[in-house]
């Protein structure tokens, strides 16, 4: 359909999905959407890494039990995490014997790996396919900022990342709701070195790839129930209102954000949720499962990553990041 | 055509493909075949990894230079590579504009990256992508063993990585060289844990994607004029013969590997050499080149991938490992 959209022929139809989180998600206003909250942060395993690919195992599982499928009949599984080496995904999929493309999209992998997914089924290359990303606050923490221990002091405009995985399987089959669409996204980098500011970092790639979507489509923004973004958290969000704004564009009552969605203000998390668990978990339950209930019945999912690590940013660099957006819907 | 092999109805064309690499390699046996050999390491940047992400950015213009195209030519990019949040690429292309997939497949992405970007053609998606990947020896090596000041002794199994970038354009019209299958990659873990001997580590991955290659395509290794692993190195290529040949099976003659392609004996470089830029330098110089000039006309490029990270290797894990593998022809 030109630019950097691809409206499919015949859209891949959702035919489960899971989320599982860790117990702070469970608590947040989005508790009762999660089948699965976990109470222990370590899974029964001896690091939050390997705690990680646990997540990922059960999630998938959890969505095939639901779709009535089993790793076998899954042709292909797009995954990826914020890990470096995504070693939460490559673990966490080890024994699954399902083929493998290995993805790095930071916190928009869920976007990313489901338009991917759904992309293999719409070009005939395969019947059955599967979506899953995670993340982990602990393993993230240690990772991207300080340890636990340290008791670091969070910045008002820091996220707060998710512990949880989400997982899609998507077939040629199904009742939907349908993968109808996906924008690709550019590398956009607005110039801000703030690693504790990725809210506003990432806004600027939501804009220019919701923007793409607009106009390679022609809809418009009421077009859709629910636009979503994961995640930008109160600051990234406000900026994305206000970017859209700029241009005589109101996102409106519809538009919302993962991050903003997954905790309350009374949980202390400052600017939001974050992390590729945020998008995967709240897309895998609350909205997939509102799109089924009838609740919503387009929606439009804009993933965004930012893609610094700690060496990026120890060497003075600003934060590029990427938007990829896919639109659901329940007709096809 | 079943299992978990592609056979692209229309196949992509390799368009245009370029290759730059050290100085080291640029010594090696296939020196000749590089576009471009880089004296400074640091390729004017302040630090390695800023380095490897102008060897992506120059590798992919020049790919699109001898393609005839430009950056706004390209609808998608599928770009990765070993660093942590796979941050050669993200800066590589932070201001090509092409809307990017990123992947990790550590050094398999290559193969990955050609293969996704093959499959969007073929899925009528779009008419023109391409697929990109570095690694550089000095980011490597600090990142996963040791800082080089340290001048660590390296075992008899250690590969030396590639400092390199290779890029491909592909596109849906053209004269080819064509790609006109892939075989995704399970995760095979045989449960080796020497980070310092991946090649035994990645053997058994090889051998899964290939054997269910010939299964799915009804081929056998003679009907390739070549067919090359990268990177198994001395250890691993030696590994890979005798698995096909407990099956009867001789890979024989027509078998190498591009990590003991790309340097020589006399280099010291013990069993041979690594990195996501290894097997995409050989692959978008040598081998593509042969193919073009005649030498060669059906080529299956198998792309090997450790799916390790310090951390997991710290926590006493054994090595993930993933093989994809793409058939390239010279006639559609």
């Amino acid at each position: 359909m030109g630019g950097r959209t691809v409206a499919f022929t015949d859209p891949p139809s959702v035919i489960g999905s899971a989320c599982i989180v860790g117990e702070k998600e469970g608590a947040g206003p989005l508790g009762k959407s999660f089948d699965r909250i976990v109470r222990d942060p370590f899974l029964g395993e001896k690091s939050w890494e390997k705690a990680e690919s646990r997540l990922v195992e059960q999630t998938l599982r959890l969505a095939l039990d639901k779709a009535e499928m089993t790793p076998s009949d899954v042709e292909y599984v797009f995954a990826g995490d914020l890990l470096s080496q995504c070693i939460g995904s490559t673990f966490g999929l080890r024994d699954s014997g399902i083929p493998v493309f290995g993805l790095f999209g930071a916190c928009s992998t869920m976007a990313e790996s489901l338009s991917l997914a759904a992309a293999m089924i719409d070009g005939g290359f395969a019947g059955c396919t599967a979506a899953v990303t995670s993340s982990h606050f602990c393993s993230a923490e240690r990772q991207f900022r300080f340890p636990l221990e340290y008791g670091g002091q969070r910045t008002s405009t820091s996220q707060w990342t998710v512990t949880g995985a989400g997982a899609a399987i998507l077939s040629a089959r199904g009742e939907g709701p349908y993968v109808t669409h996906f924008t690709a996204g550019k590398i956009v980098d607005a110039g801000v070195k703030d690693a504790n500011n990725m809210g506003a970092a990432m806004a600027p790639a939501a804009y220019d790839t919701l923007t793409a979507h607009f106009e390679d489509t022609h809809l418009q923004p009421s077009d859709y129930d629910l636009i979503v973004t994961g995640d930008l958290g109160s600051v990234g969000a406000g900026i994305l209102v206000d970017l859209f704004q700029q241009d005589g564009v109101q996102l409106g009552p519809c538009y919302n954000d993962c991050g903003l969605m997954i905790f309350s203000e009374e949980q202390d998390v400052h600017a939001g949720g974050s992390g590729c668990g945020c998008s995967a978990a709240v897309l895998c339950g609350y909205l997939l499962n509102g799109m089924r209930s009838g609740r919503w019945h387009r929606i439009l999912f804009a993933g965004t990553g930012a893609l610094l690590s700690t060496v990026s940013s120890q060497q003075g660099e600003s934060i590029p990041c990427v938007c990829c957006a896919a639109a659901i819907s329940d007709a096809r």
